[in-house]
């Protein structure tokens, strides 16, 4: 049996908290080097007809070998750089007859048959928001309470979720360009958290006295500035340029996900047209050897230090994603699904075969 | 609609010839740098029951403009080394259930919709065939007319078929270590070819006066010798290493399909403990510049000559495969299943998503 699941599906299947738990150990046996990353790759051509749209076909691969599975996380996109607001932002264009495309196969490393097929949006979220989840265990303090979050996208909600499950968080306010889509968010995430999610009239006012403040946008230009840190605060961010790179040369610890090809990432989030720019942005990061920071795992297994004090300013930049976690979620999901009956069954003959590739 | 397809709707749809006229093109919008390749990688672990064999994940992404689509090519194997004969293989284990699991996923670089999802079987034997046809087209002589083929397995029947499409064939000698085997294959080819396949007793019995020789086996040591070599011929392999160095270093003219990575070809091939000889092989290669070789594209665009003379001694080696040659193919089968109506129809939507990822 393969199973083809949806984003629904996922979404029942799969929760912050239980991705955090699974992933944390699956961090040290990837730094361990029993664990494998295939690093993503991004094959990309002008679009053939949308203007100043590029085509993407982006891939990454993991194995787990704790959890029997491997997998591949596929999206094949039509990509623009709108700018909304000061920020110009990264989009891609549901082309597909008004919808998205990308694909989670999850396969067994035993028997090497695809357990499942399933849609990466609803997985992408919760694993994004689980590597900063884990960031924020390590690196904020103890009794952070108080969360401040740029950005009120699909992202967003999840970010919330995993700071709730790893601090006692008593207050939560929100900020993003579009009054309606913060109120929105406000209004959604309230009752889900059973916290007040204060929607804010500007950034400035969201960060303020928070002791973390969750970057969780679309935005390749930066989104939170260095006159705005407070001491203690823990910053977090989903993309590498979000926060400030005078800010970051402020923080006391700085931990990112994934150290293999810095800077290739900030390439790769830009345009064609601004990979110099983006290459140049990466250059005035000086004062920070980001060949040298510590990665997520590093702060898993003790062997660098989060924080070492509650005056510390500190961020985890999730910056970029890895096959492995869509491997680990995807381990999750299938496992689950089959013991609670969800999803389309096929046969796993419609996805195997009889000759010798 | 997004297609599932098996191999026998690929073996309907594809043909050899059909296959070569479009990579032929398709090759040189690569050179240009139009096309699109991402190298294939390799995840290894151990495999977690199997003594002496491995899991291995591996994928390889593709782009062709032209044709408007991309693919993604992905084999989730357990593979083991067994020795036959004298030469050491790769045999890849049917461990799903009697099964091997190898997909190609085929995306509309318009609207990024995964157009079909099929197995790799059948479009890679003949994919490998394609590149080793347009070998023969630019480096076999004008009137070769005498083939050879050394292996009689999944991948020989396609080389035939390519080299009788490329060259008027009139005599066919094959050899493979079983018997059996042999018989069977030149039982079930000569119908298919309209000559008589000759099952040889040895290896050298076959090839002697060949005007092309085939080497078409899974064997990761040399099965094709230097002593064997008589003016004119034109060597062909499937494999890097399945003609002696010593072999290599007599032809005047030499060939790869890919040359990114060769030496990474090497060791992908081997084991995980056969990665230091396989190192050595290729390191033994001396006498062969193989970073300087020149590439298909090159033979098809006229930049390098594949023959000069009659008399000239010239090889072709299909050293790697490319993400590129499943996006060819891949659009071929996919657009000639919706012409004739082939294939199991699922909505697109249980591959998409409603969710920006």
């Amino acid at each position: 049996m393969t199973l083809i699941l949806s984003n629904d599906d996922v979404d029942k299947l799969l929760t912050v908290e239980e991705c955090m738990a699974t992933l944390e150990p699956a961090y040290v046996e990837l730094a361990r080097g029993i664990g494998i990353n295939r690093t993503r790759s991004d094959s990309i051509i002008a679009h053939p007809t949308e203007k100043d749209a590029i085509y993407g076909l982006k891939s990454m691969d993991g194995i787990v070998p704790s959890l029997g599975v491997s997998a591949v996380r596929i999206n094949s996109d039509v990509i623009s750089w709108p700018k909304v607001g000061n920020a110009q932002r990264r989009k891609k264009i549901p082309a597909a007859n008004g919808r998205w495309v990308g694909l989670v196969m999850v396969f067994s490393t035993e028997t090497g048959e695809p357990l499942g097929i399933m849609p990466d949006g609803v997985m992408q979220r919760i694993r994004v928001a689980s590597a900063n989840g884990i960031g924020i265990k390590y690196m904020a303090r103890e009794d952070a309470s108080d969360v401040a979050i740029i950005g009120t996208g699909w992202q967003a909600g999840t970010q919330l979720i995993a700071a709730c499950a790893t601090r006692k968080v008593n207050r939560i306010r929100a900020w993003s360009p579009s009054a309606e889509n913060r109120a929105t968010f406000a209004a959604e995430m309230t009752p889900r958290l059973g916290i007040e999610v204060e929607a804010m009239p500007d950034a400035e006012s969201a960060v303020r006295g928070a002791d973390i403040v969750l970057c969780s946008t679309s935005s390749i230009d930066p989104v939170y500035f260095a006159p705005w840190i407070e001491p203690g605060v823990h910053l977090s961010s989903i993309k590498p340029a979000e926060i400030e790179n005078a800010a970051l040369r402020q923080c006391d610890h700085i931990a990112v996900h994934l150290r293999e090809d810095m800077p290739l990432t900030f390439a790769q989030e830009g345009t064609g047209a601004g990979e110099a720019e983006m290459a140049k942005a990466w250059a005035e990061k000086d004062g920070i050897d980001f060949e040298k920071l510590p990665v997520i795992s590093d702060l898993i297994t003790g062997k660098v230090k989060g924080r070492t004090k509650p005056e510390d300013v500190t961020a985890f930049i999730n910056n970029i994603g890895m096959g492995f976690q869509f491997a680990v979620a995807g381990a999750l999901v299938c496992r689950k699904a089959k013991e609670m009956g969800i999803g389309r069954d096929f046969p796993t003959e419609w996805f195997t075969e009889d000759v010798h590739p």
